[in-house]
């Protein structure tokens, strides 16, 4: 048996935004790895190996990835959303890296997924509908500072933000820094909007202003939108809010 | 029959990297809108009803779309990659903002796709895989000279940049300017990739660097990905190399 391994994108969670590609790379594997939670979404097959791992020992498991595969199984490992963004790709790319040389030569395919972003956006309107940034609070990776510098070009040069990993019981006040600095650039009426569990049966979305916003309403599962001054909130009767960032901009 | 309206994302072309909530709603239409070549990307069902419009014309899509929903078709407007982003979702909401207020209480779904940054990072590894953003350099809807200031100020604040309409024949120089701008800003071997038809029949992808990039290559199809100084290169043997962005950045 030739061996591979598929990163593999599930999507925001129910079946109906993964993509059949991803469906396929799911049923072909000998292996499934992942964090526990993504591998309880879905049905395994018979004879199927289950490796659930915890959520920190992201290098980890990508290693053991990449040893399934060279040992010639059959490798699905999977992440919530896009493998690509804030998830496991860029893990297994590391380890590919600084591993033996003959990884090099396996088979390895990333599947794309609709990235939360994309499916909290579909959900509000068309937020990200002009020029916008990603971006990762997670200060495990890299300085704190950092964070913040960017957050601070992005809203100052008019993008939207789409905010990841907000905040944890380990960085419990970092959103709240983050609005703190937004606040100096962006006008209080920015539209905000919090978004978790999209497609999910305990799926939650508001939406408020950048002076209202609390940062006492994310977790690590929310993923936060911050407008930029062009975004604009469109009122509807007996249904909630449209938000939508307008194609043209004059400044 | 009561109308609706479905913002439908095809993803990149090919029928595994379009999600099942994507096709139900082209199942359910009765009525198909959107640019001629979206259009023929699948089979109608029979007694659909096809109205393929010019590319150009986006609002008079969205007007039409919204139209044939109020007046109880069911409407599925359809968007190449992602619809919110840089694609229809924004035009319609735009639309729905100034139409008539009845057009507030019509059924109006967003259903995300595999928007292009994706499609293309997944084919060359990870190079989203930390903080990035994504811009539109038409200048169809906005001043060149804010594009070039967000191109600066995302690179300078270390972002990996998706670059979306990158060059059309209207404006055939705009991607020369911007790379002869992000050369003042990035490291001559930054990597840089465009990637066309990712999924299709016509697919390519080519990963040179900042210094050697020629903007000749990229059309209006193209999606163009400008490395951070963070972004590596995995070169293999026989096999196109891989492109990724490692999670963590000590500056």
């Amino acid at each position: 048996m030739t061996g591979w391994l598929r990163i593999v994108g599930l999507g925001p969670g129910a079946p109906g935004a993964r993509t059949p590609d991803a469906e396929d790379a799911l049923n072909a594997a000998t292996d499934l790895i992942g964090y526990a939670p993504y591998l309880e979404r879905f049905s395994p097959r018979a004879g199927q190996i289950r490796h659930a791992t915890d959520n920190r020992e992201e290098l980890a498991r990508a290693r053991h990835a990449l040893t399934l595969g060279a040992n010639g199984h059959r490798a699905a490992l999977v992440s919530g959303g896009d493998p690509g963004v804030f998830a496991m790709a860029s893990a297994v790319f590391e380890a590919l890296e600084s591993g033996p040389a003959s990884w090099r030569a396996l088979d390895i395919t990333v599947i794309p997924g609709i990235t939360a972003m994309l499916a909290a956006a579909a959900h509000l309107g068309a937020p990200l509908g002009h020029d916008f940034c990603a971006i990762s609070l997670s200060d495990n990776l890299k300085p704190w500072a950092l964070v913040l510098q960017r957050l601070t070009a992005a809203a100052g040069a008019g993008f939207v933000i789409a905010v990841y990993n907000p905040r944890s019981r380990a960085r419990p006040d970092h959103l709240r820094e983050a609005f703190t600095a937004l606040r100096k650039i962006l006008p209080p009426a920015t539209p905000v909007a919090f978004a978790a569990a999209i497609t999910r049966p305990d799926e939650h979305v508001t939406v408020t202003t950048l002076e209202a916003a609390n940062p006492e309403q994310a977790d690590m599962r929310t993923l936060v939108l911050i407008g930029s001054h062009e975004t604009r909130v469109i009122a509807r009767e007996n249904a909630p809010p449209f938000l939508y960032t307008p194609r043209s901009t004059a400044a």
